[in-house]
């Protein structure tokens, strides 16, 4: 009765703590998202409106001026990276999906993340903000539920399981806040991320993300009223659902063959992509970050200066195009007035005149898609141009992957699928002339094809570009061209996130064991390797050799007692031994929230522990740290079932026993039915017969 | 070499019959609500234009033709029930979501379900289609699987795994099919059905429920030219979409505060209908269905008549409203022309005027709800009426529910909840008179916190809600009434579906374990039955005894041979011996195919078995039933982490066995990464440190 009470208070505390956590760490993403985009668009917009400016005077010092301001911008990012915070380079995602990465979601991590998005963003290189934004709502959200975990006196048991919540969660905030596509975000995060799903917990994530979705509208509004710059037309998602709402109605079957092509394509491209930034990052790897922070700096300033003179150099050699003819009802002026957004970008053109591939690549990312994207524009863009386009912009793309600043695949992964999806629709239009056909569309579903064909993504891929469109009639449409991108890239290579956690040697596990697991057992999977074991109070300098000697941290233990040998499990994962190295004495005996806090700190590693010749000495017992029930399996199961249990539970190591032979008992669904003692009535009718139906 | 070659094939081979069974399972449900929707809608109108007529002479003639009609329907629909299907009585979601259900998934199971619905719905009970709709598409998803898996001669394994995730995705496709809700489909599977969950499944299933919205989009289309009848104006989500997307554009602060009494009330209704439906079903079951199924019929016809009385002579007594001033814009007609949809029914009354009463109750249910949805008619509606509707037709759903015809709880949870909050509506109308304000949108939010209150579903429901109504925005909005209705609901009881499955004994877990059992051993939960072992060679007779002396059908068998003794299991679920009684001689010797299929024949139970003395004396060798590797818990595992592993990997038994003194090995993540031959580059990469990062 007692305990029932008990456990009823403690839930409902811990449930309210949870949905706290859940809004705190909604709007915490929402800000951080905010913040990037406010300070890129002006950052951006401060330096087009000056470079343009100053070429009305003499084009080399404008180009002079946008190389330096870029080249600045890209430096601060590279600089924030190398010295401050490593492990905020890259885009985060493959990172997060492998549980064993160190130093990934510490504060450093995230104040880096957030400056060098702006740098490397606002810099004009070939990447995106929607990666690192959701690493961004991985780091809040672990560092907020660390922060609860002391602060609110949470037991150990309980922060477990909020541990393990935690960076599943996260993502989600990351890509609402990204896409503002709440949706599309839990499904991102159910696709990409989570082996293992609870419904309770997909219902606060959802809520989390509409949290970020209603946040960042709202500052949007705030914006709009001209509080920040540049920033009020400038957010991405919001501007493209009101373009693409007013494109095409409908589609005839005609057109779904060119869809197929845009497929095909998206998978040819994307798994070539994941190939090149393969090999390309291996060989920085193992060739150029190897020597040092140095070289990495140069890299990065190497790739910045080239991306500027492309970006400014390329349109100078196409020649101007006279303005369509003005259709009142359309609004999209040409050329654009200076310093606004929209289509028609002037450039060096005369009046009445724009430069198409400065359209596309003189702007800033978001601009460039809308204007790509955008419908009721028919023959803006010359086919040369996007060719043109769409060749350099890979290349720049697979360059600027890999190096040492934040970087999303996002948006050019986007702008590469809608560059060559809008070459394809140019050809539809002219071949099915009588049709309604918006090129727009096209480059909406050569995107979703890139996408698809590179991260391999596809619910969740499908519900963002719903969500982002606002429009459910494009749902078969982006289906198809996803199915096929997907099934082409597969036939090539894996994924962007898994090629690239490969690459680093972070175990992710695929959704499927793979064929030959079906003949093995567990046993042959353990290998050949010595099971060390600890006994319950060991010695410290045992320990540490054997952490030494081994590259896991999960140790069975085995506890001799009166009544025979108990057999538990130590895990030192988050912290290799419990106590803390910069303490200077060792507490032997150390409370256990200390023991599980350094999660998102530093990561202590083993070399990181200097002890006494005295404290090696010592001993310590266990009995604290040990998980009294691991989970285990007999060494005659078959693989793939081990391999579910680990996919299906999330588990980082398992141990194998011996087969029983013997079994105490059978545990079936409705022996887990326990009631609540008040609920009598309904046990009474749960006796009547199951089947009198 | 060779192996993995094989293995190779096989995957493409699955892989592609698993399409193509997703492409047909879509095809196949979508067909079945078309069905349904074109036979219901044109009884519905046949009906209600036939009774129109008559009232014009005689209101008693009418209103015997009415009920004459109405009872001819629904008596078809028990009749088929009783005499035919009974597993198809009531909604089918709480059968499905309990995995051990016997006959759930028939073929005549199928065909009751379908013509009884449409004699249930047609017939103007208050009941709804859209739960024996996923019901169809679960059977149609079953059988198409056991069909495919004798015609390609699909190998035991692969048919399992398939078998496994059948009753999954069929739910999907029948959500999509009801509310032409592709996503909201995959998130309803997700959150109310499936303990674990694929990402590779889900694909398929988000495939499948996006064929199933084309294909109801073509025949709608196909209708739309007048080829079905009444059909094609009459589909739901549909004209829902077209109506509520220009309703009301935005919301303010002020408005958050009724908009969270209307989540109190859906919170409080909902849980009194799971409370009162409880105890209904319950009296039902031990003293009225008992009797046989005459009695069932005479109580349907009775349920009948009372609805028929209540909906045709509740707004006689009602006085006419004099329409309101033409709005040229909106388009909608006072009053509508007879024998067509819309608002503002005549009834009995004067020309220019409109019986409000009428215009929702004396209607089919879809037409009711769009009438309650709809925007641009502030005061339609007298307060008096809706509320007279609200306690008669909550009064009526709580009797009709547990009858023995299909019965779905969705478009009755809509009705009510549309008109409560059409109420809350219009006295928010009246008080923030300057506020753009539609009363559709608050019968929106109504019908959200009422199936939050009852259904307790919260993501998915939030997802159909914005697909039904295309409309983003409203998103938070349904997710603050939804989180206030589920939180009021929880504090009383469970959700209407746990309590169904409940009251009729479906073992289901609930989503997290219960407090009690993190103190409590997978032991304790055996309880002190005695276990009973098999060998693995065994007597008929003694497999009879045994099965009918055990409520439960997996056996752990214990085989002695020369290296010891072998732990395995047999699972006597799909068929209660290896043999089909009505073969006549009994093969003891069968091939596998036969003994897996039975899973959605019949469902043999050990009584129809009829073994000569002969046939009990003979020996079975249990070996190619067994289950080589069954999952296993030591007996001194926390009751919390068996209690997970029955959800994630959706067990049915687990054997506990003694806990273990000795570990064989340890498996990590990494084991687990096992590289195809080819892959020797991969490998070696691999190999390089993963922290030089």
């Amino acid at each position: 009765q007692e305990q029932a009470k008990r456990g009823k208070l403690y839930m409902a505390y811990s449930v309210v703590v949870k949905w706290i956590l859940a809004l705190l760490i909604g709007i915490g993403t929402a800000l951080a998202a905010v913040f990037i985009n406010i300070s890129v668009e002006n950052f951006a917009g401060w330096k087009y409106s000056l470079t343009f400016n100053i070429i009305q005077k003499s084009y080399f010092a404008g180009f002079l001026v946008y190389m330096f301001i870029n080249l600045a911008l890209v430096l601060s990012s590279v600089y924030i990276i190398t010295q401050f915070a490593p492990a905020a380079a890259g885009s985060g995602i493959p990172e997060i999906k492998g549980i064993d990465t160190h130093g990934i979601l510490l504060f450093r991590t995230l104040v880096g993340k957030i400056f060098g998005s702006i740098g490397s963003v606002g810099g004009g290189l070939a990447l995106g903000k929607e990666g690192p934004l959701v690493h961004i709502g991985a780091c809040i959200a672990s560092l907020l539920g660390q922060g609860g975990s002391t602060k609110y006196h949470l037991r150990s048991r309980w922060l477990q399981i909020f541990t393990s919540e935690r960076d599943r969660r996260d993502l989600v905030t990351g890509v609402a806040a990204a896409f503002r596509a709440p949706v599309g975000g839990v499904l991102f995060a159910l696709e990409e991320v989570t082996s293992w799903w609870r419904s309770q917990l997909m219902w606060r994530v959802f809520f989390t993300s509409a949290i970020v979705a209603v946040v960042v509208r709202t500052a949007m509004g705030w914006c709009k009223s001209g509080k920040c710059g540049h920033f009020g037309s400038g957010v991405f998602a919001c501007i493209l659902t009101k373009i693409l709402f007013s494109g095409q109605e409908d589609y005839s079957f005609q057109e779904l063959l060119p869809m197929a092509v845009i497929g095909v394509i998206g998978g040819l491209l994307g798994a070539l992509f994941n190939q090149l930034t393969f090999y390309i990052a291996h060989w920085r790897r193992n060739y150029l970050h190897k020597r040092g922070n140095r070289v990495k700096v140069i890299e990065v300033c190497i790739v910045s200066v080239i991306t500027s003179v492309i970006s400014f150099g390329l349109p100078l050699f196409k020649t101007c195009t006279p303005c369509p003819e003005a259709d009142a009802n359309s609004g999209i002026e040409c050329p654009r007035r200076p310093g606004m957004y929209g289509n028609y970008v002037n450039f060096y053109c005369g009046n009445k005149e724009y430069n198409d591939l400065a359209t596309i690549f003189f702007n800033t990312q978001d601009d460039a898609i809308r204007n790509l994207f955008s419908a009721k524009t028919i023959h803006e863009f010359s086919a040369q141009s996007l060719l043109t386009f769409l060749v350099m912009f890979y290349s720049l793309a697979v360059i600027t992957f890999g190096t040492a600043v934040p970087a999303g695949q996002f948006v050019p992964g986007i702008m590469i699928g809608s560059t060559y999806g809008r070459l394809v629709g140019m050809f539809v239009v002219s071949f099915y002339q009588k049709l309604n056909i918006e090129e727009g569309t096209y480059a909406l579903l050569g995107a979703a094809s890139f996408l698809g064909g590179s991260m391999r993504m596809t619910v969740s891929l499908c519900v963002i570009m719903v969500e982002i469109t606002n429009n459910l009639k494009f749902l078969p449409l982006i289906m198809l061209v996803l199915l096929i991108s997907k099934a082409v890239g597969d036939a090539f290579n894996e994924g962007l996130y898994e090629e690239q956690a490969r690459l680093r040697g972070i175990p992710l596990l695929e959704s499927r064991p793979k064929y030959q697991m079906r003949t093995m057992t567990a046993k042959e999977a353990c290998g050949h390797q010595q099971v060390v074991y600890f006994p319950r109070v060991v010695k410290v300098v045992d320990v540490l050799s054997i952490l030494r000697s081994n590259n896991h941290n999960g140790f069975p233990v085995i506890d001799h007692t009166r009544s025979g040998e108990t057999l538990s499990k130590v895990d030192f994962q988050h912290s290799p031994l419990p106590f803390n190295s910069r303490d200077g004495p060792v507490p032997i005996r150390h409370n256990l929230t200390e023991f599980v806090k350094p999660v998102s700190s530093k990561g202590l590693s083993i070399d990181d522990i200097h002890l006494t010749p005295d404290d090696l000495e010592m001993y310590i017992d266990l009995a604290p740290f040990l998980n009294p029930s691991p989970y285990v399996v007999p060494e005659d199961m078959s693989l793939t079932k081990v391999y579910n249990l680990f996919r299906q539970l999330g588990l980082r190591h398992i141990l194998v026993v011996p087969r029983a032979s013997r079994v105490v008992g059978m545990i079936t669904r409705k022996d887990l039915l326990i009631e609540d003692n008040e609920d009598t009535a309904a046990v009474e009718l749960q006796s009547t017969s199951v089947r009198d139906h």
